[in-house]
């Protein structure tokens, strides 16, 4: 047992601090450790791998729509930051500099990439000429950093690793397709592969980002009730074509500014996934990204751990052999309550329990980490029905999350509405709003909450504006958010 | 076609200019550009998607040999660099240092990662507690930088993706065991998987890498005799446990400093495989990380078109469906001539040429990128004559490259004899060394040859020393490197 695991006794429960709630269940469970870095935290074995199964599985639905990786350098002059306005002042004051390298001060000052808009618009000035070159569908995947003031592990470190899906397209139709597309790919896998529900939709324009003409969000609620944006597509008509000049021979051999996207995930999905489906045990691990899906446990007196743990080895080897991610914990040092609960802790989707009766009856008893059912299963079913609770804890992940959504989503009319419902209770509002920038920056004041998005499907379509009571150009859903 | 690609009219011969040709094949390929940023290029996507495949086999060999992946924070803080005394000396020249972010000045300068045992041992020490604790087996991929003077894109470029493996024992001996075992994985990855013949063995001290008490490292011979170091592994005994004060509680309850090893291969791989195999008409790829393996071409006269490509695209599709990575350019604008040239220029390993006589005969043509091989094969046998030809491309590679690396190999006895065979013909030369750095550093005067490394399989043992002619301790590989 490691050091720091040993300073973490007992997981504060959810509802007594959520904040401290979350630092021990991820600390305890081995996901990260704080580094010396500030706000920069070491992504330990168990933390990397559910990335790795959110990269392998991403990566796969990136290329099956065409797209394909390629890599740009991790620093970006000074003067390419000038060169888009609102990106600048955007991002400016995030960025961290190189200012002296090799034994001497550079002439120039290299900003470490935050995004990497800039120096991707540049290479493709010098790679696009015609309409034939188009599109370009390229992703990243690479650490950006940003100086920010507060962190907090996964959700918000001074560096991170994410995906950057950068492309360029002869017309604004076709690049808006495509920023769509993108936002469904994350939509689809954030509630497929993570089970995380979420609310699909446009961001307001003092919520979008720096530099882009239109930028979509999917917004998933933690179990306190505030919003994760989990994924982000921009339409960014010509503005970073105008800035770096990256333009094509059109097919009527006219030069012609390209218009571009960009999209991106990052590692704040993992703490998204840990604030969405944790519990007072500690980790509750989507069975897709679980580096661990499920852990055999050989139970009974010590007379029969003889006969008993050959068995479960042989299980353990089936269900490796079909492709489970499958531990087996035959320690005699320790109990199996001590067990049962480590790997609780751990969040450990499926917990397969064999014990010397089970044995003579042919079976093993599941147990899911979820719902805490217990289902007998034939040994000679074992992969089927580990499958089937694996897809079993899912579908429970998922809809569990899904009633925590709509449960604490409440449609409102006035401001003291939202503010009694965010004050009792947390979570999001949805209502209208004129679209004038002072109205929003009132609800932030006096609630605290900022607009999420305008969703694509509202579950009511408002007519006046909770602030100043007028039109309302849309329907907004507003919360606090990480 | 891009602009860059415009630039590279002509391919350079190898035998005018082998700089020139490396960088025309790598440029005309699209697997490289350079950026804006001093030292940084870009992957392009063919380029990545062979490190891709670089990564994906790797990845599968760590983990198969009980490795788990990690990662570790970018900036290092001045501080940790101090505490290693040689690691300091070796590395401080080449960093490149964050002193501003956020808008302030940082209070300790940091430097972006050259390598990560600093960080990682700082971290270790958290971590380590007891000898069930050990072994600590983990690997990262990363980027890293290092600011070189002169750069060549993938062999020495100043940012550049590797993956480091960091590892902590209870004693030298598993750490020694360690060490070994990754030096082997490398081997087999450089010879069965990139084709690339390498000689194995241990660095002389004034090669080892700072911090380490022994380097082991694979050496290539590239087509202008040049060496390239294309992995290594260290054994760093106790000197970074001591710098970071990485400690155990040992099994009779004694604390001991941990025994560490670290191990990497980067993109350099790709610079070197490309200069392995590629030839005057660009570049010839290894099967087993080409992009793309194999190409369909229909050809014959139009009116034939529409006969021949639908089943020409049957078997793309038949072949795409058998997991191998395959094109199809049915492009009407372009010759059969311009794409075979186009497609051995990107170095794809087997063309599939496809007519109408051989539509009537119910056959295709697999032509081989490095023997010229023409070979009639019949439809219904295509995937496996395609593996088969893929296999047969891998092994003439390798045989070729093994060829190349036996005649460029001179046993010597004198330096002069060393320096006419390095004069004359480039290559690498075995001789006997006393094991002072007097004489290595004369080796290095007279004939610019460095050692490369003391081969654990030496063709021969000498007994003198080839500059000062006393007992040779060691019989060593020496030759000019990249």
């Amino acid at each position: 047992m490691s050091k720091e695991k040993q300073f973490v006794k007992e997981i504060t429960p959810q509802s007594e601090d959520f904040s401290r709630w979350y630092i021990d269940a991820i600390s305890k469970a081995e996901l990260m450790s704080y580094s010396p870095v500030r706000g920069c935290v070491v992504l330990r074995p168990d933390g990397y791998e559910i990335w790795e199964h959110i990269q392998r599985e991403l990566d796969r639905r990136f290329k099956e729509t065409g797209h394909r990786n390629a890599y740009f350098p991790l620093f970006i002059p000074e003067s390419f930051f000038q060169k888009e306005k609102e990106h600048v002042e955007g991002f400016n004051p995030e960025l961290p500099w190189v200012t002296e390298a090799g034994g001497e001060k550079l002439e120039e000052r290299l900003a470490i990439r935050p995004t990497s808009e800039t120096m991707i618009g540049h290479m493709y000035s010098n790679w696009i000429n015609s309409y034939r070159d188009l599109p370009v569908l390229i992703n990243q995947w690479a650490n950006v950093v940003r100086w920010e003031k507060r962190t907090l592990p996964f959700l918000r470190t001074t560096e991170f690793l994410w995906q950057e899906g950068h492309t360029a397209h002869e017309d604004e139709a076709d690049a808006r397709k495509e920023t769509m597309q993108m936002l469904e790919v994350y939509r689809d896998f954030a509630e497929n592969f993570l089970a995380i529900p979420v609310i699909m939709g446009q961001k307001t324009p003092s919520e979008k980002f720096a530099g882009a003409v239109d930028t979509y969000s999917i917004e998933a609620m933690m179990k306190d009730g505030k919003a994760v944006q989990a994924g982000t597509s921009h339409y960014l008509g010509t503005n970073f074509a105008q800035a770096f000049d990256i333009k094509y021979l059109d097919r009527d051999n006219q030069q012609q500014f390209v218009h571009t996207t960009s999209w991106g995930v990052s590692t704040r999905l993992i703490g998204a996934l840990i604030m969405v489906h944790g519990d007072d045990r500690g980790l509750a691990l989507p069975p897709k990204v679980a580096p661990t899906q499920a852990v055999v446990i050989p139970i009974g007196p010590p007379k029969t751990r003889d006969q008993v743990v050959p068995r479960a080895e042989e299980m353990f080897f089936e269900l490796k052999r079909a492709g489970i991610r499958v531990k087996i914990d035959d320690n005699p040092d320790q109990s199996p309550g001590w067990k049962f609960n480590e790997y609780e802790m751990r969040g450990v989707p499926v917990r397969i329990e064999f014990g010397p009766r089970d044995m003579e009856n042919g079976q093993a008893v599941l147990v899911s980490r979820v719902s805490g059912e217990k289902r007998p299963v034939k040994l000679d079913a074992i992969v089927e029905e580990v499958r089937k609770m694996l897809d079993d804890v899912h579908q429970t992940m998922y809809s569990n999350a899904k009633s925590f959504l709509e449960s604490n989503f409440k449609i409102v009319d006035t401001i003291d509405e939202m503010k009694s419902f965010l004050d009792a209770q947390r979570g999001f509002v949805l209502t209208g709003w004129c679209g004038s920038e002072a109205c929003e920056k009132q609800v932030k004041e006096e609630t605290g909450a900022t607009s999420r998005n305008i969703p694509f499907e509202p579950a009511e379509r408002k007519s006046a504006c909770v602030v100043c009571g007028s039109k309302a150009e849309h329907t907004v859903v507003f919360g606090k958010s990480y």
